[in-house]
Parts: structure tokens; C-alpha cells; sequence
């Protein structure tokens, strides 16, 4: 006999089938014993009679975790059984042969119930295991596949950008070292230089990966390792175009999220935005403006957003708007990496923008320098020694047309999508200073 | 007006567009001056008459990589200047207005000319711009793109599984050592501990992503950043039911070739290989013995596939099977990493397997040990201290199934699909003994 999965129980009430899972939970009542078995699917509760005798004893050593194989008669619940908040409720299978197919140890903890993240993060091939957890990484792995499907059907083309490198993207501190051979080497903070060299190559491309920030602090919102999600597109007129774009994919987004994991999201208790078909967006200086008219206090000369502002204005974007996003756009050129593109209006701003959503920003973007000459000098201006980027440079020595693309980390996206909190909850494997899977003091 | 793609001017005979791409070349016969314009779906030749008089003088300055845009409008050719070996050789654009938007240095040599490797990946933003590089990564996009379709449509979740680890999953030296704040940490070799303990969690996985391996080889065949597609399923009933599934993704994968990339390999002028309903299978001790037999030379001590015994069997099943694939299996325990299933006839081989695709191991697979107590043998059989796997452990301790996976480099199938000997040229920005980009003795 095929086993079938829990999902497809529904539909085979009155035959025999066969099922595989690991116990959720075994109850013994005595003559009789309730195993609640789970699968990829979902759950089912399953009763063995006293009456099939082997099958009875075998039940009796089962505990938590264990993987068995079974075979059973669907019912249906007596009336007054059915349990209404389980997908499964109304039914119930009737086991008629039992195997075991690997044993567990008894568990440190009731799975789903509640733990410090400590404990949670040293026992993840565990704790992953709960509803909870297999909900966040169902909907994360739904925004990667909706991500990639978006931008190819744009006709976008995915590459695979290095980690390994030998200088460092953004030109800055906080990259890790690696002992390459008599070399040092360093792993990529973003894949910025690789996206914009491809976009000679295809015009339009994305790419989704690791990178890699040595940040000294172990918060709530630290990660040393994160997937970044990454498109850039060329001949665009400026940088208005990539966020239309990222608004699509939003739009895009939210359409498949509906489709696709409504359970989860019922489950974890959370709305799924919706994405308005223009996100407002203002300029960093509007923004400022604003807030210091509406709060008293000046801010209008800080180079970036702080924290505070950035709720502030997620709040703002709510209440006039309806709008859980908000676009900041014309950053100051000193607070931006070299390669962004400066305002023809006013050079000490740039085309660049943020994507703030639900208090926090998820996404940095811009238009880039595409002129040779203009990059050169940008290095320059930022203290940088162009012959270090002779690589990179290649790229617009040899001809680019105007371009501009975005990053966005999905484990932040995740969180502030599902209301978590600690966005190590939101990475499966989270490393921070502390920690690589196990804590590093041990 | 808006832009249109080079592949869309065939239904627009007669009318005003505007295009913009990259100069393919530029041919000046002084009234006229023709110029190959390129973008990301095509290439089309323009015309300048020396009647616009402005654009005229403009189009001479222009040169190879320059990319500019274009309202012209759209012609067919005369008979006799019909170029049936370009896809829109039978039209032409006259060029109304042209507008320079990125200028290019004089380019060292000659696009897609003949160049050797080591200047290739010198001026890989360059390179790769040519015909022949863009068609072999659009290959490899969509090799990508089918793995993870086939595979989400099989149920399968995708994971993104960490790089940056604590202690190294294959247990051995070929590991890159990261300086991790006061730790030393590694470059993961392979997902395949955080796989299986992702089979704890959605029973079905797969995940793509960079892997690393410290090999101090500068070869045509070594890398020491590739990218890996790994799947990993539980409730198997042994190896052959990952075969089975690898097996059916050649099927698809074969279906998504013909359907988006006949051109590319059209111009690469490779077959796109037929895969066979059922990929013949052989044990390596029957593989061994036929060798033995047909070549006259005893390999059937030997504990591995020589190169040369790989090119055999692959020989051996086109002749004998008409197929380029053919599956390998049990290997030696002595020759298998520690979490391999070993046969229950005869433990001293395992339920592992190679797939042998045109002369080369393109894939590894197994089934894994899912009992706690045997695992923990196995790694102390190995010489490994199961403390240091404790974390890894955690995972059989609370309970798997059977279950098993596979890995495959993604640049050596994609290599060994378009016939390119060097698996270099088959990864965009390749990292050996001697280059991070740029060779690291400068």
C-alpha cells in the first residue's frame, strides 16, 4: 500500500490507507490509546483498540517524536467528538497495523510550549519542529519563490554572485576575514559590484544569497549572516522606476501570500498587509519637515532617519495613507555608498531610497553612477583608491547604461511581515557573536 | 514613448519605435553607417543616412559597447540584403534620433574573438557579454530555475542553509577557516547536516546555495566556490527512491531546455540530451567486473571509480542503453562519509550512489543513517568525536525517518551539459588557488 499524506485523509472516510508521521502527543487511556500523528500535511488523531492486541502494545511504548508508519481505517467522529479547531476534527483513524520507523529519546521539553530563545536556538533540529516555526519558514520559503518568480516573469535573469571575495563591496569595516590560501580574503557584505557588472551582461538581473556583516553586537536585530534578496535593472530614467518595481512585487507578493499561506498566517495570528498600488513616498528632507511640524523637535538637519522617525512615519503612512509602507528617497550623498547616483538638482543628495514597512526599514535602493569618469571621482571623494575596484570599474569603462536595484534582508522582511519580534526567530540558523548553532563560550 | 525590446521589432514593420541597447558593431561606409544594436533579447541592425544629418555626425563618433537609444523606424530589408543567419536579418532600423547614454573606452580586443582563459577572466565584465557567455549563464539560470520548480511542484520546501559554520559536516581538512570575532569558524562544504535536519522539520527539502572547498588545485576541473543544488526527503523506502526523483527532475529539466533555451544551445551547437525514462543502474562491483572483463585490466579491488572508469561506463551506456546517464551504486563504507546508510546484506558497502552523466560524476546521493545509536557508531567507526556533532544529533535523537538525499554541482552540470571542457567558462566569477576576480599574485 502507497502511504498518503494527513491532507488527503478527508476524502478516503470508510477505507483503509496508510499513513507516516512523527507523534505529536500519545494519550493513554487505558483500553484505549489516542496518537495525534503529523505529517508535512497536517495532523491527525489516530485511536488504537485494545482488541488488536500487538498493535495495543507496541502503542504503549510510543512517545513523543517518534516516527511510525501506519496503517488505518478513516472514520468519522462521533458528533459530539469533533474537535472544530483542527482542520482534521471530524475524523479519526483506526489503527489496524503499526511500525515503527525510528525511535526518539524523551524530549527535554513539550514541544510548542513556551521557551527562552536561548533554549529555542540550542535546540532548533527540535524546536523548528513546532507549528509555530514550521509556519515562519513556510511563509519565508513562499517570499523567496514569489520573489524569484516575480523578477523572472519581469524577465529578469538570476545569477549566482560570489562570497568569497578579495575587497570589500562597500569599502568599509565589518567584513569578515577568511584564510584563503597565503592570502586573506574577506566574505561579500552585499552582492552590489557583482548585480551591477551582470547588468551589462542581461540589463535585468536578481540573484538570492548569504552575506556576511561582522557586527559586534548581539541584539534583537543583529545578524552575522542573512539572505539578501537582490534585483538591478538597467535603462531605467531614475530611481522612481526600481521602486515602482519593488511596489509590483509587493502587490505580487501579497496576491501569492493569500493564495498560499493563509493557514499560517491564520495560525501565527497576523494580518497580510495589503500593498497599495502606489506606496507614498516623500523625500528625506519632506519627511524631516514633517516630523519636526508635527512633534516640535528639529530634525531637519540629521543626515538619516532615526529609529523613532522611522516608526513615526510608518504610523503617518498608516493613518493617512492605509499604507503599512512608505518610501524615503533623496538621502544625503555623504550618508550613501560611492556608487549612488547624485540629484542633477543638487548634488550633496542622492537618488537614493528606502523602503520603510511596519516601523522598520526592510529595503536600501538607488539609481546608480553609470558614467566611468563620475564613479572614478565618487571613489575618490569617498576616500577610496579606485585602483582597488580596477575590477569592477571594467564594467563601466566598457559602456552602462543608467541603472539602479535593490537589497532587502529576508529574515527582517519575515519578522516584521509575521509580528516577530527577535529576528532570530525569523532565521533558521541565526549566527551572532555569540553563537554558531552552539553558544561559542561552551 | 516607451521603449521596446529588440525581439518585439518584427511586428512593428512600417511603424516609429524606440530601442536601447549596448553597440554591437559599428560599420562606417561613409554616407551610410551601420550599427548592430544589442539588448537583452536581441540584436538587430540599424542604418544612419547621411540625410539626418545631425545624427549623422553624432553616429561617428560612436563605438563598440557604447549604449545608446533609438527612435527609428522599422524596414524591412531588400531581397537581396536579407541575412538569413540572424534571427531579424530580414529587417532593419532607419535610425530618427539617437541619444548617447553611457560612452565606452576603446575595448582591448575584439568581443567574442578568441581569447585563453586567463584573459577572459581578467575582463570577465566584458566577456561575458559576449554571445557566447550569455547564452551559457541564461543555460544555467534555467537549469536553476527547473530545479527548484521541480522540486517545489514535489512538494519539497526550500531552506537557506547557513555557509558560515562551526565545525565542518564532512569532518575533514579542505575547509576554509574564518576569523569569527575571537573564534575560528569555517566555509560549509556542503548543506548536508542542516539538510537532514530540515527533513526533522518538512520532511521534504531542497536548497541552493554556494559551498566551499579549500582544494589547492588550479585545474580545468577544480573550483573552490561552486553552487550546490541539494535535495533531501524522508519516508524512503532506500536509495533508489532519491534516484527515482533525480531521475524524474532530468525528465523535466530536459522539457524546460527544449521549451526556453533551443537558441542558446542552438549556438553553442550542443544536443540537449534525451533522458531516458529509467537511467540505467549498476553496482560498483558489477560496474567493476564488467570493466574488468571487457578492458582485461582487475579493477574489482579498487574502492572508488577511476576517471577513466567513469568515461567507460559512460560509454558503455550510450552504446549499450542509449543513454548519457547511468547510476552507480554502493559504494564502499570505508569510501562514504560517516551518515550513510550501509546496506543491511553486506554493511561494509552503503545505499550510496554516483550519477555519472557524459564521462563525469555529476551528482552524489544516498540514503543516511536515521537511528541516533547507529549514527553515533558510525561517526566513532570514522574516528569523529560525536560531541562535536552533538547540535547535528539532536536531530536523530528526537526522532527520524528513513530518508536520503543528493548533491549536485551546479557548474560542472552545466559544463558538462554544453560541452565546455574548462568548468571555468561554466561559472561567472570563478574562484581557484591563484584568483579572486583578479589573479591575487598582483
Amino acid at each position: 500500500m502507497e502511504r498518503i499524506y494527513i491532507k488527503e485523509l478527508k476524502e478516503q472516510i470508510g477505507k483503509e490507507i496508510k499513513i507516516a508521521g512523527w507523534v505529536d502527543v500519545r494519550r493513554d487511556h487505558g483500553k484505549l490509546i489516542f496518537v495525534d500523528l503529523r505529517d508535512a500535511t497536517g495532523k491527525v488523531q489516530m485511536v488504537i483498540l485494545p482488541n488488536h492486541k500487538e498493535v495495543h502494545e507496541l502503542a504503549q511504548k510510543i512517545r513523543s517524536e517518534w516516527v511510525i508508519e501506519v496503517v488505518g481505517k478513516v472514520n468519522n467522529r462521533p458528533e459530539k467528538l469533533i474537535n472544530k479547531n483542527e482542520l482534521l476534527g471530524a475524523i479519526e483513524v483506526e489503527v489496524l497495523e503499526l511500525k515503527v520507523l525510528g525511535q526518539a529519546k524523551e524530549l527535554p521539553f513539550e514541544l510548542g510550549g513556551e521557551i527562552n530563545i536561548d533554549t529555542h536556538l540550542d535546540y532548533l533540529p527540535l524546536t523548528l519542529r513546532d507549528k509555530k516555526h514550521r509556519a515562519i519558514f513556510k511563509v519565508q520559503a513562499e517570499i523567496v519563490r514569489a520573489f524569484r518568480d516575480f523578477y523572472t516573469n519581469e524577465g529578469f535573469v538570476e545569477f549566482q554572485a560570489p562570497k568569497l571575495i578579495g575587497d570589500d563591496a562597500e569599502g568599509g569595516a565589518n567584513s569578515f576575514d577568511v584564510t584563503y590560501f597565503k592570502h586573506t580574503a574577506h566574505l561579500a557584505q552585499s552582492p552590489q559590484l557583482y548585480k551591477q557588472i551582470m547588468v551589462g551582461v542581461f540589463e535585468r538581473v536578481f540573484t538570492v544569497g548569504n552575506v556576511y556583516r561582522a557586527e559586534k553586537h548581539s541584539t534583537t536585530r543583529h545578524l552575522n549572516e542573512y539572505t539578501s534578496l537582490d534585483i538591478e535593472m538597467g535603462f531605467i530614467k531614475d530611481h522612481h522606476d526600481v521602486m515602482a518595481i519593488e511596489n509590483k512585487f509587493f502587490i505580487y507578493l501579497e496576491k501569492e501570500l493569500r493564495k498560499n499561506c493563509t493557514e499560517e498566517f491564520a495560525y501565527l495570528k497576523v494580518e497580510i498587509p495589503e500593498v497599495p498600488k502606489e506606496m507614498p513616498k516623500m523625500t528625506l528632507r519632506e519627511a524631516q519637515k514633517l516630523i519636526t511640524k508635527e512633534t516640535g523637535k528639529d530634525c531637519t538637519k540629521e543626515p538619516d532617519l532615526e529609529p523613532e522617525h522611522e516608526r513615526w512615519l510608518c504610523d503617518y503612512a498608516a493613518k493617512k495613507f492605509g499604507s503599512d509602507f512608505i518610501f524615503i528617497t533623496n538621502f544625503p550623498t555623504a550618508k550613501r555608498p560611492f556608487y549612488t547616483y547624485r540629484d542633477e538638482k543638487d548634488p550633496t543628495y542622492t537618488k537614493g531610497f528606502d523602503l520603510l514597512f511596519r516601523g522598520v526599514e526592510i529595503t536600501t535602493g538607488a539609481q546608480r553612477i553609470h558614467d566611468y569618469d563620475a564613479l572614478v571621482a565618487s571613489l575618490k571623494d569617498k576616500g577610496l583608491n579606485p585602483e582597488r575596484f580596477s575590477y569592477y570599474l571594467q564594467t563601466f569603462k566598457y559602456g552602462m547604461p543608467p541603472h539602479g536595484g535593490f537589497g532587502m534582508g529576508l529574515e527582517r522582511l519575515t519578522a516584521k511581515l509575521l509580528g516577530i519580534e527577535n529576528v532570530k526567530e525569523a532565521t533558521l540558523f541565526p549566527r551572532d557573536l555569540n553563537r554558531i548553532d552552539l553558544l561559542l563560550s561552551k
